[in-house]
């Protein structure tokens, strides 16, 4: 369970002490979300330092677990007397909070090698809320389908959607739902607006929703009634399909985030697509949507199992139509599994 | 309008150079939403740096302003030649971020109060974006109350309330809606969850949507249905509402922070309520739902006319009910004006 993620993030961080107010980091740590509080790991034992808002709702979420809840007492500096070093996560620490720590005379430890290590390799609990939000999001996906009516726009989809996603038990959307219409596809982060559904329009949704904490993250791309126009986006279709289930057939554990990218790319490039593809094939999902590992040509992180990420190939041709196909996948003893399951033949409304 | 607010923070920073990458500001700056960007600033020009995802939309957007866009191509150092200074928002400044610029060569200079000493007074163009994220969340609320139904969940209702905003032209939440039923609104930040909807219930809802990526912030409190147990509670609405009231009523230009929650927790605390009252009164809203000016026992910021701010006094009893009620509200011409606008009056569904 979450709760001895705190001493695990200790040893790995070889320092006196462990300090985390980053809410990611700290939900990571604590199990329970919280906009304010400082977690303290020191061998003896874990504090959890918050204010009169959490401090009820954390001790009963916490009773018996490896943390004591404590009330925070201004100023920061009270909780830290009689130690000489800490750790904090410097990749995530803004500069005041590391001067301050300096000036308290503190030797300061980097702990995000530590939160990176363990947080990229989700447990079983952790996996079993990823899932539960991909459910969400694949059952919203399907109610949502009858729903699409000519005329709607894409801000009437994307507040369906989040509705369906939100009453299905989401505590809140990944990020904000992208609905793209017709030529809209063509740009990768479409700002969703008020064009309207026309028959014959591309529909590209890219959405996600969060359960217990943790994300889910899934694109689709069909077409709104079949007007004949649409012979050479049906063969993409076709090519980044097959580039999206190609990297889920060959990705693997011991290989880097850039090989298992090189896999859509070099498919693509095969059929003069690549250059098309203008973002990264992947990123991990967790707790934050995008976190570690990154499967881009820059990608360093060896996959190993439990880890969970975006397979999303996606083409787009300016001032025409794009598409993008992705899943949330795991892999898990050596292989790939959908998280998001929704069917990705090409749907034709 | 947004594109002279790079040239205004220029002059205020007082270096040779204004470096901006935290979203909050890039979209102050340049004002168009985007994840990824960087606004360099000089006595020359302004350019806003960004990738293939944002670029068209870019350029579009700030054709015949003061900011150039240009495709950015890694590292950073490149766009940087040349500078021996840069002034960059400390407070929001990751470390990693500062010893970059740092270990470049570069002397720092902070641009943290020149941002925060133009965004705290907000222009014309921005309260009309406000004040239309108000009236989306007002809409939405009016017509959530007939909606409400005895069995529904707090996910159901903040679902309807969410749909209707976004259904309504809101980009999106300015935070998870908080609905609490019956004691969890005892709760100042409570986690909507599976409870449901009984008669004679407290209902309070804390909830508010963007526009143009200004935030809106209200919340509500009344009962569902009437079971005759809530004297006591009708007693304690009637003062909350009158402390609320009076800090609209007593808020002017030259108060600080400090003194405008003094209004509330004055008036609470010579009816024995200023222990429950566990919070500040306000906070700043604008691009983010949390900026300042802050309204609190400690808050220094001095209010001054374009300023707006949350009015949200609220009592909690542990395990019974809470109360709170909070408009978003602007001071012009010396007087409050509230731009969140539904009926405070205690409502009986």
């Amino acid at each position: 369970m979450a709760h001895t993620n705190a001493q695990k993030i200790f040893k790995a961080a070889g320092a006196q002490a462990v300090l985390t107010e980053q809410p990611d980091l700290r939900k990571y740590l604590t199990g329970i979300e919280t906009s304010f509080g400082y977690v303290l790991t020191t061998e003896k034992e874990t504090v959890f330092y918050t204010d009169s808002r959490y401090l009820e709702a954390a001790k009963s979420a916490l009773k018996g677990s490896e943390i004591t809840v404590k009330q925070f007492v201004s100023p920061l500096e009270n909780i830290l007397s009689g130690l000489n070093q800490v750790a904090i996560p410097l990749s995530q620490t803004l500069f005041p909070q590391y001067e301050r720590l300096k000036k308290a005379g503190l030797e300061i430890k980097d702990s995000t090698q530590a939160f990176q290590n363990a947080m990229i390799i989700k447990q079983d609990y952790e996996l079993d809320l990823i899932k539960q939000a991909c459910k969400i999001a694949d059952d919203a996906f399907t109610a949502l389908l009858p729903r699409i009516k000519e005329g709607m726009s894409e801000n009437d989809l994307a507040a369906e959607l989040e509705y369906l996603m939100r009453s299905n038990g989401a505590s809140g959307t990944s990020f904000s739902t992208i609905a793209a219409f017709g030529k809209n596809s063509s740009v990768p982060h479409h700002e969703t607006g008020a064009d309207k559904l026309k028959f014959g329009d591309v529909v590209l949704i890219d959405f996600g929703c969060k359960f217990g904490g943790y994300c889910s993250d899934c694109t689709r791309t069909f077409l709104f009634g079949d007007d004949k126009k649409h012979e050479n986006f049906k063969r993409t279709y076709k090519e980044v399909l097959a580039a999206h289930m190609l990297v889920k057939e060959k990705t693997t554990c011991g290989m880097t985030g850039a090989q298992s990218d090189a896999i859509a790319r070099d498919y693509l490039k095969e059929r003069g697509l690549d250059k098309f593809f203008t973002h990264s094939l992947g990123h991990g999902i967790g707790i934050n949507v995008h976190e570690a590992p990154y499967l881009s040509p820059q990608g360093a992180d060896i996959l190993q199992n439990g880890m969970v990420f975006s397979d999303e190939p996606g083409v787009y041709f300016e001032g025409d139509y794009g598409i993008r196909i992705e899943d949330t996948v795991a892999l898990l003893n050596g292989k790939t599994e959908s998280l998001t399951k929704t069917d990705k033949n090409l749907l034709i409304l």
